[in-house]
């Protein structure tokens, strides 16, 4: 592996902060909202449907605009890393591997993040590519900037149809973080075992992965999970219909 | 109405601090959890499944035990309190109703409930009962202690199947609050919609309610929104069949 590239939310960086903003602003309690987004989200639906379960018909941009004027907008500090970012990335650095971050996020939320100066060599948010995951548009900005053929390329996420599914349909190498709620939730899903060509439960273990080959019939990764149960030692072979996550585990 | 019964999480007590404190002992993020609790529990899924899905297998009783033991166990003060409970009871006993909390919790729940002195004529717990929630066995005892007829005893709570719909069941009044996950999720679900007598936004709406009669053809309820959107003021008519509800909104 060349070119390790990484998600924001719940790969980088907690989402509590992100949704008790918004609870605050709304008025209810962070746990009443943080349930609302998971009970949407495992649904199929996109995550700002919370926010509109509490307040039918809200503009969310409009609102996002008024929580900045009224000085309540987006922050994002070092408090909001997961603590394995910062070690594990300079590991794989030291390892020649290009980090490469990459996710959804604000433009804001990518000022924010390079501020942090992280070890990588490219942050980068949907905002500012003006396309948002899973839109395949957004893994084609990914190939671009990868430094790396698709296959020399790892895309490392926590959300199956957000990230590893239409990663793996660009042809990267993907691995399946299991974190976050969505990352937690779907860890098993039939999909996520049979797509993801490395299953880790925190970062550090990529430095084992990308140091090795991907995991192909008679490959071994390193400390990561291999990405199969039944077995055969068969990755990435016959995969199940997507859409069928959707609908719920 | 003579008496109201009152349900406890997302009724009178913020849940924010039970699940922070059960996602710090298991060493993930608050969001994580709750976003969780939130995808199982709409998915009519048990609310501890959520803790099961980060640990696979747990013995949740075990757990609650263990932490316990390790000196973080469970707490409830006046801060978890929803800021309307105490002057909405209090404005209840003063009008002349009797007031009933009873829910969902532990031996100690009650105990930390009832330290807090509300203006409550009787506070207990399912597991002081022995009985839980949505059992028919648990609605059996809220008549008992009520003091007053079914039809003259109000059920309050933010749960369609483990309050509305039993309680309606055991031939309660019930009123459904939007407050909470769940009272927000399916506060405009046609069985939610069919079976409340009242829904409510917050608490003080329920000194109007009380203080006249049943919402019935005709009836007016005072300040709470009428539990009927098609127009006939019908209320507590034809109820579909409610597991539909079970199977997701």
């Amino acid at each position: 592996m060349e070119t390790i590239v990484l998600g924001i939310g719940e790969t980088l960086v907690r989402d509590d902060r992100h949704w008790a903003s918004w609870a605050n602003w709304l008025g209810v309690p962070a746990h009443t909202l943080s349930a609302l987004v998971g009970a949407a989200v495992a649904q199929g639906r996109d995550a700002t449907d919370a926010l509109r379960v509490l307040r039918p018909g809200m503009d969310v941009d409009e609102a996002y605009l008024a929580r900045a004027a009224a000085g309540r907008g987006e922050h994002l500090d070092e408090s909001d890393l997961y603590p394995d970012v910062r070690p594990a990335l300079a590991e794989l650095r030291a390892a020649g591997i290009r980090v490469v971050v990459a996710g959804n996020g604000t433009v804001r939320a990518g000022e924010r993040l390079r501020a942090l100066d992280l070890p990588a060599d490219l942050v980068v948010t949907s905002d500012e590519w003006g396309v948002r995951k899973p839109d395949p548009a957004f893994f084609a900005r990914v190939v671009e900037v990868s430094g790396a053929k698709p296959g020399a390329t790892l895309y490392v996420g926590d959300h199956p149809a957000d990230d590893l599914f239409p990663a793996a349909a660009a042809g990267l190498r993907t691995a399946h973080l299991r974190r976050g709620p969505y990352g937690h939730w779907w860890a098993e899903h039939p999909d996520v075992v049979g797509t993801a060509d490395f299953r880790v439960n925190a970062l550090p273990e990529l430095v084992g992965v990308v140091g090795g080959s991907p995991a192909r019939p008679g490959a071994e990764p390193h400390s990561a999970r291999p990405a199969f149960e039944d077995g055969t030692g068969a990755v990435g072979g016959a995969r199940p219909a997507r859409v069928s996550y959707l609908r719920g585990l």
